[in-house]
């Protein structure tokens, strides 16, 4: 049989690697590696230094060029189901070519479970029924977990509930029933549209790398300094990925 | 200056540990570690074990008493107030014995940030100002990454939010909003408060520990079975740390 793990690798810093993400990486026959253009030749980067230090000698690496696919969050679904199935096709081609007996490896960013669309499109490989496999997760430090972690505060307050959602849905409106807001893939200062809110912010960008940026605060008093920073580093870098914590009352 | 470290340790297995966990436990001089009576001997073994792994020669253990408290789930505020200063101050007296220059740990299950009370605890003595010391937090695998990466399936659905909330407010009602529900410190079956809804659960129990126990399927079919597994189960060891994913439609 065939093997293929879904490795998280944490959220930036080398160092989030688990000890079972090490070990599962060191037992890869092959890894699939999806370039995303220049904008993240930085994170390509990152992820072959983790290969350097702990793969094993003579590890292949298949190189396959992402689908592209609508520059706006993953939230109109006939797009994402487009691309998905494109992606499908790459990892099932991927997942043919394994010897049987070997062990493909995928790496993803933070935590499989989190807005990450891998789990999806290796079920839609199995659906497929065209390759055999299994597959094992092994979960990764989220990018929510390493904002929190460095803000040094808490995800939820005691015996209160949190939400994760979007840019597009929070620019939507306030979340019924909560007071704890995480928000991801917000690619337009969604945060503005809550400035009359009693709101605390806790943001970061690129954290865990080398060009981490931190800013905590009352909404009101450093939103204008977020979307600055946000503008700079994003024309800087060609890219960013950030999140943020609101915290209300 | 004294030194504090937080370290998330993973959701029960060791290799849950990041490297970056593996370096702050080697990096520390002494641990406090509490005990919380005998119905986590398993949880305060585990955490030995890690030390013996990966603590430095010389290192010191400080244990504490865990102050007592309602073992209903920490919501109501007053009494989780009351044992946060009780557990305050061991933390404070801990670090008042460290000497300068030193650095001392607590090990966390699952991720600081998630249902911990840690940082805040810390917040506590550093408001009271009788001990000076600088912290750091490093983040560790949820049991809630930790449960998803054993089924395989995602925390959220593409451009979808996702509540994390608590068994009590399960029970009061299903979450405004949202169709997908992570529920943590359910110690009653809160799920059974929505067999009429068409509901998917993903549930474990000592996940990444030799008892885990997984169960998944549609909420009505399996809702009965989880009920006696847990039943079961808590009977048995003396204590449950389950968390479950309910998915609408």
């Amino acid at each position: 049989m065939k093997k293929f793990s879904v490795i998280g690798i944490g959220a930036g810093d080398p160092d989030h690697l688990t000890l079972q993400a090490v070990k599962a990486i060191g037992a890869a026959d092959a890894f699939l590696i999806l370039e995303k253009g220049e904008e993240k030749a930085d994170l390509t980067g990152l992820r072959r230094a983790m290969l350097d230090a702990h793969a094993r000698p003579g590890h292949r690496l298949v190189e396959g060029r992402d689908p592209d696919r609508d520059r706006t969050p993953a939230e109109y679904a006939p797009t994402v189901d487009g691309w998905r199935s494109a992606r499908a096709e790459i990892f099932e081609r991927f997942i043919a070519d394994l010897a049987d007996g070997e062990t493909g490896a995928f790496l993803v960013w933070g935590d499989p479970s989190l807005y990450d669309s891998t789990l999806a499109i290796l079920d839609e490989v199995l659906e497929r029924g065209r390759v055999a496999f299994e597959h094992e997760v092994v979960p990764g430090i989220s990018s929510v977990s390493a904002l929190l972690a460095r803000h040094r505060t808490n995800l939820n307050r005691v015996g209160r509930p949190v939400q994760i959602t979007t840019g597009r849905r929070l620019a939507e409106g306030w979340p019924q029933d909560v007071d704890d807001v995480v928000v991801m893939l917000d690619a337009r200062h969604a945060f503005t549209a809550h400035l009359d809110q009693d709101l605390f912010i806790y943001w970061g960008a690129y954290v865990g790398t080398p060009d981490e940026i931190l800013v905590s605060g009352r909404l009101a008093d450093v939103a204008g300094r977020i979307e600055e920073l946000r503008t700079e580093a994003r024309a800087r870098k060609g890219w960013i990925m950030d999140t943020y914590l609101l915290r209300r009352g």
